[in-house]
């Protein structure tokens, strides 16, 4: 049973695909996106302080939130939960005002795999080649740190305080 | 000055474009998306029925409507509108219920072009190239048949009654 981080970005098209297996069962996982105590326990890279403004994650709500790096610098993030369908479903948009204008949306799908484990698998699209492509301060850059990172640290957030 | 409508949907790529240019300012044109009185006149074929049920046309606000074809069949369709800047700019998502967890994004630029012109210039965003190309059921089908339709169709909206 692997738990590695999948992430797929085939060559000339705007998507970007992940997947990863966790050893816990769907409803954590889904609750670890759902409560915004837990997502910010895990969203962004090590180091970053969040300030969570916004995370109403259900069909119809919308997310803000500020990272900070050690210097001080600010990275300002939202967007809207399109569908959130419990332990199954959601999409989102996502939007870095660093590069404004510029809206990618993200579907994830939560699958129970029986025997307390579950996986989640995530379909993202750009809405331009460039904006799938550039680098520091593009949209896909922030999702190739922090989404995949937030895969790999998401079991942290699955865990019980004191476990 | 040619107001016919321009459609480019590059081979190989989720994306749809759009141009048009109007004989009208560019505050009639973005009220005319705006205003859901105004949308009913003008988005969807001839001879549908619409209920607009919601139509909140800024950051954040959502909407949805109700398409009804001579026969009664019943087409619902629902978004948010992610940025809305007055006269400038707008990036909404957009479902069909019919086929459902299959959201696409389109931004509109609304420019004027002075002596009372302007021009609507748009880009869709499909989240598969199957959701791009395929036929009745599908998303782009709404597109190609209501979209386009709504730029060749929309002066309509633009004139005031009586006029």
């Amino acid at each position: 049973m692997s738990n590695a981080l999948k992430v797929t970005a085939p060559e000339g098209l705007p998507f970007v695909d992940f997947e990863r297996e966790f050893d816990a069962p769907v409803e954590a996982v889904f609750n670890a996106h759902r409560d915004p105590a837990l997502v910010a326990k895990w969203l962004g890279p090590d180091g970053y302080q969040i300030d969570m403004a916004e995370w109403d994650f259900r069909s119809g709500g919308t997310w803000s939130y500020v990272h900070r790096d050690p210097e001080g610098n600010a990275y300002e993030f939202r967007g809207m939960f399109h569908t959130v369908r419990e332990n199954e479903f959601a999409i989102q948009t996502f939007e870095f005002l660093g590069y404004p204008d510029t809206v990618s949306i993200e579907s994830m799908r939560f699958e129970d795999l029986g025997n307390g484990r579950s996986r989640l698998s995530g379909h993202a699209v750009y809405p331009t080649l460039e904006a799938d492509e550039l680098g520091a301060a593009g949209a896909t850059t922030a999702w190739r740190r922090n989404y995949p990172r937030r895969m790999v640290t998401a079991p942290a957030a699955l865990r019980r305080p004191g476990c």
